[in-house]
């Protein structure tokens, strides 16, 4: 996505919220579950959920390969069989808080979710295929169409054929033991492990093997970091690392603020990377001033799965409290305390802030 | 829900964004499922999504009752078994377009879906428990806990034994096919078809028999019609009728406007109403100056489940053309072409307005 204005400090308008109204963000508390049940992984749908018959649908491998590839969803159910426990987060996460705030799909904090995928792994197919130069990329070409930036399209993604090699990266059939559902993908969807979502392209008909860098929409004008409108910029790629917290106590309903009552209070949460392993936890309860090393469990099966960390809180008064958390990956990237804004307000993992209420 | 502030036109705030991320519309184009897949199901959520441990709760069945009832989800199963397909829409469905905006969860128009709930009918249940008095209400407690309005609560809402034993009400611990997800009630939830989603307790733990109508904060307080703060106002109880059309032609990302070929076009879409059968569904292609019948479905499986309807257009020309829908049901309600303002922004069952640019 790109977006050309932005809107200071002020209200989200109706645009927007059509937006989040279609993009489902992931309740916190959800973070409690190490995969997360369906219906509350995160949604970040560019057009609409296209109508896909699996009856005549078939996926393409194509382009400068000496065998084109056409097949329908029963035969890759009969290739090699891959599970795929993968935290995916959308590039987006986070772009509500900047300020000026980019206008786009205003996502808060909620853009995320851990899914298990099944599928076949790339690697084989393409080798069936035989790709014809080197390098190459593959373009990956979903059902879904729209306009966007002024540019009729189909949602269209590409990678190194390295990177899709060593990432790992499986065309998915199955979440979480059942048939994609129509808004993740069905019949096929390409998983990434450990890059933002918009790698994983949904829908997915077509892989083709090109020999020049694709320029299409969603790589050179969409999911590039910029300062301005006008530079080339960096694309997005892995997931930054991020701490997030169940927030603590009750809600109330409007304000979304937390009542905790006095007492020994869990806090607890997950933390992932798309850049080696999340090594380090820190909470603060007092909004960052000063910070501790909360508990990481054991890590997760693959260093792109969220891990659980906790941390046993003691609030020795009532009153306000502002909790934060942050993380450290073993590429040595850790989350910032401010954000660092950019025109498509990509990336922004700076500190969650939970401001808690405790009460006697 | 109830609100004491309202903003103009002024944008959405955080507050209400927050509250946007995490209770999930129904994207206008899987108004092509006659059940909503799982996951795209609109879900309105008052706090947390709370933990259940399915082996240690229970429904508890109490008050003015003659044998107090006990049971677990097991026994539960074991009772006579009802399968129901609902259409459930949340009482604050169009609330975003009033004016001034009534500040709480901002709907647009997509908090609505349809369900096949698998459960036991509560009418057995309250014959085997044996109400002493008459008349009596039903209290039924969720075990979701917050604070509004300055209330600490679980959600309650109650119901006269007439309109629960009337309406058909179940007690559902299946919905489509599979065990309820834990953000649509895990392990049990009341379903009582035509009402609005606020009558259907999610996380249902107790159901109590008492003397005096119930005076708990989404009784008396939330969930009412009032044109001025502090009026006693009138409770929401059966959904109004709407009929939704699916958006046609290709959106835009951002504004998510419509774009369609010119040539012949299919507008489709379905239309419920809790207050007896739709009876019919008019549409407009020039904003509302005109009107046409739309050709209606046969009628579902109930009265209270949305039915099918569709419209052939055919635009003489490109530009600008604005497409609205109303429906009618057989209680003699029909939409309003404006909105009608309530404090809490209950109800706005205004025509649906889709811009749409016809390009040649």
């Amino acid at each position: 996505m790109d977006s050309s204005e932005s809107a200071g400090t002020q209200g989200v308008s109706l645009e927007e919220l059509q937006l989040a109204a279609r993009n489902h963000g992931m309740p916190l508390e959800a973070l409690r579950y190490a995969i997360t049940p369906v219906g509350l992984h995160y949604l970040l749908i560019h057009y609409d959920i296209p109508v896909v018959d699996p009856d005549t649908w078939r996926l393409e491998i194509e382009g400068l390969v000496e065998r084109p590839l056409s097949m329908g969803l029963d035969e890759l159910r009969t290739r090699p069989v891959e599970d795929l426990t993968v935290t995916m987060e959308c590039a987006g996460n986070g772009r509500a808080r900047l300020e000026p705030r980019p206008i786009s799909q205003p996502w808060l904090l909620e853009a995320v979710g851990t899914a298990r995928w099944r599928g076949t792994p790339l690697r084989p197919l393409l080798e069936e295929a035989g790709l014809l130069a080197d390098p190459v990329e593959l373009v990956f070409s979903g059902l879904d169409h729209g306009h966007e930036g002024g540019v009729e399209q189909n949602f269209q993604r590409s990678l190194s054929v390295a990177d899709a090699v060593e990432s790992g990266a499986v065309l998915a059939y199955e979440m979480n033991g059942q048939p994609l559902l129509p808004q993740h993908g069905f019949p096929l969807r390409l998983v990434v492990p450990g890059w933002y979502g918009m790698t994983n392209v949904k829908w997915l008909t077509r892989i083709e093997a090109v020999a020049e860098p694709f320029s299409g929409y969603q790589q050179v004008r969409g999911y590039r970091l910029r300062l301005e409108e006008d530079e080339e910029g960096e694309p997005l790629s892995r997931m930054r690392p991020r701490a997030l917290m169940i927030p603590p106590g009750d809600p109330e309903f409007l304000t979304r603020e937390r009542i905790v009552k006095l007492g020994p209070c869990d806090l607890q949460g997950r933390a992932w990377s798309g850049c080696g392993e999340v090594v380090s936890v820190e909470v603060s309860c007092d909004g960052g001033r000063t910070w501790d090393h909360a508990s990481l469990d054991s890590a997760g099966p693959a260093p792109w799965v969220w891990r659980w960390w906790t941390y046993s809180w003691t609030p020795l008064s009532s009153g306000r409290f502002e909790l934060c958390c942050r993380a450290r990956d073993s590429w040595g990237n850790e989350q910032p305390v401010d954000a660092a804004w950019n025109v498509g307000g990509y990336a922004n993992n700076a500190v969650q802030r939970i401001p808690v209420t405790v009460v006697d």
